[in-house]
């Protein structure tokens, strides 16, 4: 007869092809979808997913957890890391009951309408009600969360993003990194300045052709596999599909071709994470990512660490002056690029921000996110606090510029509070496990000048990708750098680059 | 508290939702997908049914249904008719055990793959085996579904793709029609090959750029709505995607622009259909189509009666003129288009038969699974009978040429045997309706010359598409053209365009 744990894998395999399903029509949603579908895709989508959550929650998954625990002895390593897991999709589902998720998803959907409405028309006032339901709505789900597990309800909500993170890990990273940063903001702006005044930047147009051409030989270069992915347009940049067709997507601009470039450098990690997670677990919660933090440091590993660096860009140069040849030669000199891919400048946006400044838009995210979750700061004072963070971290001020104030991002509108951290939590894992690579690869500057990234590949699967969701985001650090998650490295990167 | 009927409609939407995902899936799979994807995606399409399966027979559908039967008259005419759908699809899904659906599965698409590498190398041998398994399979199939319900084992099958159609109805209409076909197919040949002996053709390169542009033209002339479906390549052109989103695709050769655009306009037929199903039960059985016969007689009604005469003919000319500007003149000019378009010659290939020729290949096919079915006709001697039935109806030898004879067509590899008589049934079909559409709007011909087919698209929406399957396919020729169908319009339709 078949065993327990057997019983729940088979489940798992249902919720897998539901997620096949879901990642695939989310993709085709952003990509392909005739612009009068939506309301039909979205009765699809909810469906699915409603259904995906009661095949998880149904009482029988819970009994057969309860047994297959009693004959744990029985499963080796991979087996028994797939149980915790399993156990964990299936307790955060219980968390919320389905009238809960189902109001919740209705509430979300309308304040994003709204959210994108009132965005572009700057007004803040007629999305306050929708921003006020969310929050409280928000609230309530940490409340059930947290309910009887001994921890906040901010760390009941960051758990979802990156399982196992919490406000104090956060807090011991951020706190002396808060310390440093003005004054590391200040001076690299300044530099940066500074050698842009004798830079040449390039002439636009830069024609989406060539764009596309050279976005998909840089992915080639950088060992994704396009028999296993695809490359398309969407509003916003994202990496989508599903398990064995990872596809990523960018969009275009003819006059910066930097934008598109960078973007899909960043998505390629995403990617590569994804497509080379142990294929024999495909179909199991064990073989997924493990978070949002370690996904986004394998993105910025790949944007940030490789994509910005000399050495690459002496690799690509030569690319550039081909792709673009209508322009000067000169642009294309190492000495005229490296502070082109360099910039810093503070800004209102924070997906635009430079890999310097981008800290603080998450910082004073993560202490607002905050307080409006545990009820000291209201919805309606959100635009006052964020004019005065904005002057206190970068100087500037958005009182009545609410659409790149306080409205310019999806997460809040979608009820996603606890995401923004993952964003430099990432930024500082991908420094150390960079700093572990270099170690460990002593010849990665001739290397990545030459274009060759089969070593970064090799070690980034080895330490990374291949272990699934096998340990939670802290082990992972330890297990794959020897040390404890800190920011020396981070903060030596960003010194030694802005410096 | 819920009523029966509600909660049974409840249940079809969730099934809905899984139909949209697998509707997108499939589209995706033939135009999107990476081409090493395929292992993924026919493990999540392969689960989904089976999901869908499972949630179709749950015995508590089966409680539902009686007790909805029992409480059926406050139901309105619409409802009543959604439950004996319901009802339908419970009884069909019932009939076959999920075990046996996964090992006919299994086996039908072993034997497809086998079937198209054997097509391509003309091996009959190889592939016999796996046809042998997939004729017992079917038989199995077929006495499943026939078993305590008084109907033939063919006729179990047919009603798979045209409910309610019967041998016996298909009897009546091809026994008149195979004593006229013969003589028929004779004259219209030798007429057609001798009009096309003053005939120019026009030159290839036709670019792709151009053919695109023209078929996106085209749908829109015949009232296609592009914001809620899309045209895209793929190697079988097909009509596919979700309820709300219906695609299309065709594919393109540079020396021929007929078949692609006729193949477009063929879909676009079908897509109508979908787009114009009733809004209001999109998410229940009776909001579907009502069968394959049906599905075909709106696709040859806008190819054959519609896109090969000589008033829609008029309509082109000057399009064709335009975004062909290479070819001469005088290739556009009517007179030399007809008989372009209206070709009648004998061939091997089904899918490229003109319309003439076409019902004989639907014939012979016809009796031949008739008796695989019943075992009269064993899979080994079927290269042999086909050679007989080609030679007896088209004057053509096909011993030794399987990939052209026996091998040719996707439908038997797939284990769908009842599927081909629907093609001509359509066609007999689409003729009636059009005559009846010709007598109800007087200046047809004046308006489709100057590409005006609103009044087709109101006339079809009226008389069948908005209908959903609320009646079947022979309450349908009777409610929409006022006759009992039969061959007499289409037998005219025939002489009248090609003796």
């Amino acid at each position: 007869m078949e065993k327990a744990y057997q019983k729940l894998e088979k489940k798992f395999e249902d919720l897998a092809a539901l997620s096949h399903a879901m990642g695939i029509l989310g993709w085709d949603e952003q990509t392909m979808m005739p612009e009068k579908s939506g309301d039909e895709r979205a009765f699809a989508l909810s469906k699915l997913a409603s259904f995906s959550h009661r095949v998880l929650t149904d009482p029988m998954v819970g009994d057969l957890i309860a047994e297959a625990l009693e004959d744990q002895k029985e499963l080796d390593t991979w087996q028994e890391a797939n149980l915790k897991a399993i156990s964990r999709n299936y307790e955060k589902a219980k968390a919320l009951p389905s009238d809960f998720v189902e109001k919740k998803r209705l509430a979300t959907m309308k304040a994003q309408q709204a959210w994108r409405k009132c965005r572009v028309e700057n007004d803040w006032k007629s999305f306050l009600p929708y921003f006020e339901e969310n929050i409280k709505l928000t609230q309530e789900e940490a409340q059930r969360r947290a309910d009887g597990k001994e921890i906040s309800m901010y760390d009941a909500l960051v758990d979802l993003y990156e399982p196992g993170l919490t406000a104090s890990d956060i807090d011991a990273l951020f706190d002396p990194l808060e310390k440093e940063l003005p004054d590391l903001i200040f001076q690299a702006e300044e530099k940066s300045q500074m050698k842009l005044k004798n830079i040449i930047r390039p002439n636009p147009p830069f024609s989406i052709q060539s764009q596309e051409e050279l976005g998909r030989e840089v992915m080639r270069d950088l060992c994704y596999d396009f028999s296993r992915g695809r490359l398309d347009v969407a509003f916003h940049p994202f990496c989508g599909g599903a398990r064995g067709d990872v596809r990523i997507t960018t969009r275009y601009r003819e006059d910066d071709f930097q934008e598109s470039l960078m973007g899909v450098i960043h998505e390629t990690g995403h990617a590569q994470y994804e497509q080379n997670l142990p294929k024999a677990w495909g179909h199991q919660p064990v073989g997924s990512s493990t978070g949002m933090a370690i996904h986004e440091s394998q993105s910025l590993f790949f944007e940030m660490q490789i994509g910005r660096s000399r050495e690459f860009l002496a690799f690509m140069a030569p690319k550039l002056k081909k792709t673009f040849s209508h322009v000067g030669a000169d642009v294309w000199s190492l000495e005229n690029l490296v502070p082109l891919y360099q910039e810093v400048k503070r800004d209102f946006i924070r997906v635009n921000a430079d890999e310097v400044t981008y800290p603080a838009h998450v910082i004073m995210r993560y202490h607002m996110e905050k307080s409006l979750l545990n009820g000291e700061l209201l919805a309606r004072d959100l635009p006052e606090m964020w004019n005065e963070q904005m002057k206190k971290w970068l100087g500037l001020e958005t009182l009545g510029n609410d659409k790149n104030g306080c409205m310019q991002d999806v997460h809040w509108p979608s009820g996603a509070i606890g995401y923004f951290p993952t964003y430099t939590v990432g930024a500082i894992i991908a420094a150390q496990l960079c700093q572990s690579y270099k170690r460990d690869c002593k010849n990665w500057s001739e290397m990545w000048a030459k274009g060759e990234f089969e070593t970064v590949r090799a070690w980034l699967k080895e330490k990374i990708w291949s272990n699934g969701s096998r340990f939670d985001m802290k082990e992972l650090a330890v297990s794959a750098t020897g040390r404890e998650l800190g920011i020396s490295d981070y903060l030596n990167h960003l010194k030694e680059r802005y410096l």
